[in-house]
């Protein structure tokens, strides 16, 4: 029986000092190109076509939506159009939850329409009773079990705005926790205050889920405004509503990863692993969340295929990332045994603004070749930041397996002013700083592509 | 009979020249109590409190609704506890407008949904058809009668900010008399883009009407930003749509025009009228439009009531603005032998952002005392700027019959980013805006009730 002590001496053993024994370097021809590949991405419209294609032509791609499988028919064709030299598509199957309507009214002498938004995963259903307040998570979980029988919850936590968007955390913790907590005190309905930063009237989706064990309640976003509102009206007076959701779990869905690659020149069987995911919430067209991210990814491999990279680029478009990051771990369960030949992966899923920051697992393994990146990104205004990165959402599956990442951070100040809601549209991107993004995403794939060594992937040993 | 030339002429002989021979004059004391009043105006919490009181407890009030009943009740016993001296109602009766729902649908290969929102005055009903786009309202009128038969018309005018609003006479004239023109080249429906400058996904709305003997169609404003997706649309393939809404007319109701009066100490039938429009459309809770203007006027009231006035200060919350100016209309019907005894009026219907001009109809006639009011406004930034203004919607009905009026500018160059949509809301507000604003009103309202002498008040002999 091994312990987890001995799998982490092994893995030392036979992973780490290999790697570590040979410092990776990248070429200085590598280097060189990689300052006219910088220029030539800040100049190339190829992103911003695929941004405006995907968001205009297909819009909005709730995961097993009519505008989903376009998405996936749209993804394969523009992968083709951009000259990929392959593409194929990998079955992800998943529970397939639906949005029809969903209402609040205010009943009552202050009686009046509040906006609002399932969240996703919610029951349908309506459910009408006095709300009851709480400004946090904590102060929901402080009273006793069973004591709000009847009511309606009411989370009123307001987001802050950060560069690197962590007061998510928080505020969308309460998303996903919340309902539960909420059943356990007796509630018979879940309102939040959105999970952002919005001053606008639409509300904040995303998903949510339910302990095992308890009866889901229709649980819903108030958008931040309506949650002022709300929160006015209870200090008035005792306060009833009437939340009517019609929204639920309809049966499985199948949708596809879809992927296209750049076929290495030198070590084709090495594989650069670049994503976004292709899904987004519905009430959007999904330009920041994550058609951006499609975009840079796919831009990135049809600006570097003239140049021939040693490796081979992959750029996966991700399903059904929205509802629980199946997409990312259908392709970690299908490519389990290729952690090693997967020598690095980066995601893009966090907008169009400025990328501000990088970091790397590798950071203390190779810290010559990071360096080297970080020089050639450095005229972007990108700063070394380490241990402030993470594998962003789909390429976790593969990363938790030990394959190595990178992280490209987009300044986040403004992301949740847009994010899961009907205002992130194509609008929103600002050209210029969609252009820098490719550069950087050009510049680290290639640089990644064309170093002689890894970043030290390598198999982890089952915990 | 008489000749509007010969009426022009008595009009001279009895009313204006009599005024004109007696300069008007505000006292000195008048003078002196202003420069008090507006340090005090600027640090009384009245107005905002008036504001998120409207917004908050009422909340939207379409004309005829619930909410307008409830907010008729609100004004009375506002206006009570303020300390006016004397409030009543009169009533007024119009058609009843009602929306239910909207949608818009993008068919066939690329489907997905836009943010519409049906036109006040819009009848109900489904229609299907290729949108045919249009720049603006000529490019519409310039194609022959018929010619759009089975066609849904999209006029993609974009309305430019401006300080002044006046773009809105364009935008808001597209959607007056767009659907008409429509009509006659053979739509079956009529789309524009809202007649605002939003960059949210709300739509804009506002009344449209439709010439005598033309059948009305469905008529719906896109979002800017649904507009601009759909302008990408048409231009890629031939676009058919789905236009379904559910509203229009549903016979008559009465509401009211809610008045409080603070009784002048000298000369109580003389009249200083301020107004505001108590109805809102249904989207926002029309906090700048016009809980703003209710609150200014409310709080002048009150806060020279204390002062004793010379003259009345009769404050209108006018009924059924948004839909046709019918409390207004009614008003001027109502009180239309008093025209003289209303000594000047002036409106409050264009937000609460800082106000920055001054002009009165009473410009050449009274041009001393004009002077002594626009140098006690100036200290808050508001210049003399003649021939900028005009009567502010629902007093034009006692203007027009001769009432001198005078105007108080706001800054417009953000008022139609919020206006008519769901975005109107009170979050939107700055306090210490408002603040100005009711100074402004207050210092106005103040010298126009002590000034000795009037402001050319005169009935105006039938054109």
């Amino acid at each position: 029986m091994r312990t987890p002590l001995l799998a982490a001496t092994l893995a030392l053993l036979i992973a780490a000092p290999l790697a570590a024994r040979q410092p990776t370097r990248i070429p200085d021809a590598a280097i060189t190109q990689a300052s006219t590949l910088r220029a030539s991405a800040l100049a190339d419209p190829t992103a911003w076509q695929v941004l405006e294609s995907l968001t205009t032509e297909v819009g909005p791609r709730l995961a097993g939506s009519e505008g989903d499988a376009r998405a996936v028919a749209w993804a394969q064709a523009k992968f083709r159009e951009l000259g990929y030299d392959r593409v194929w598509t990998e079955p992800v199957t998943f529970p397939k939850w639906v949005r029809r309507s969903e209402t609040l009214e205010v009943l009552g002498a202050h009686a009046q329409p509040l906006r609002v938004g399932a969240l996703g995963g919610s029951p349908g259903g309506t459910v009408e009773g006095e709300v009851v307040r709480f400004p946090d998570l904590a102060a929901l979980q402080a009273v006793a079990d069973g004591s709000l029988a009847g009511k309606i919850v009411f989370i009123d936590y307001t987001m802050q705005a950060r560069r690197d968007g962590g007061d998510y955390r928080n505020a969308g913790g309460i998303r996903w926790a919340g309902p539960s907590v909420a059943i356990q005190k007796g509630a018979i309905g879940f309102l939040m205050r959105s999970a952002g930063t919005s001053l606008s009237r639409e509300p904040h989706t995303g998903n949510t889920g339910f302990a095992p064990g308890l009866a889901p309640i229709p649980s819903a976003a108030l958008a931040t405004i309506d949650a002022a509102q709300l929160a006015r009206l209870v200090a008035l007076a005792p306060t009833r509503v009437r939340l009517a959701l019609d929204c639920g779990y309809e049966g499985e869905a199948t949708s596809y990863n879809v992927i296209g690659e750049i076929t290495g020149s030198a070590r084709p069987d090495e594989i650069v692993l670049l994503g976004g995911h292709l899904d987004s919430w519905d009430y959007g067209t999904g330009a920041i969340d994550d058609a951006a991210g499609i975009a840079i990814t796919m831009a990135t491999g049809a600006l570097l295929k003239p140049l021939h990279p040693a490796r081979t680029l992959r750029v996966v478009a991700f399903a059904n990332e929205e509802q629980g990051l199946w997409g990312g771990r259908a392709y970690a369960q299908r490519h389990a045994a290729e952690v090693a030949r997967h020598v690095i992966a980066i995601e893009s899923d966090f907008g169009a603004a400025p990328i501000f920051g990088f970091d790397s697992s590798a950071r203390d393994l190779q810290p010559q070749a990071l360096a080297q990146i970080q020089q050639a990104l450095a005229p972007l205004d990108i700063a070394w930041l380490p241990k402030q990165g993470d594998p962003e959402s789909d390429i976790g599956g593969m990363t938790d397996l030990g394959t190595a990442w990178a992280w490209l951070g987009h300044d986040g100040t403004r992301y949740f002013d847009l994010h899961h809601t009907a205002d992130d549209t194509l609008d929103k991107v600002i050209p210029q700083e969609l252009a820098q993004n490719v550069a950087a995403y050009a510049v680290f794939t290639w640089l990644a592509a064309q170093a002689d060594g890894g970043f030290g992937s390598a198999p982890k040993p089952a915990k």
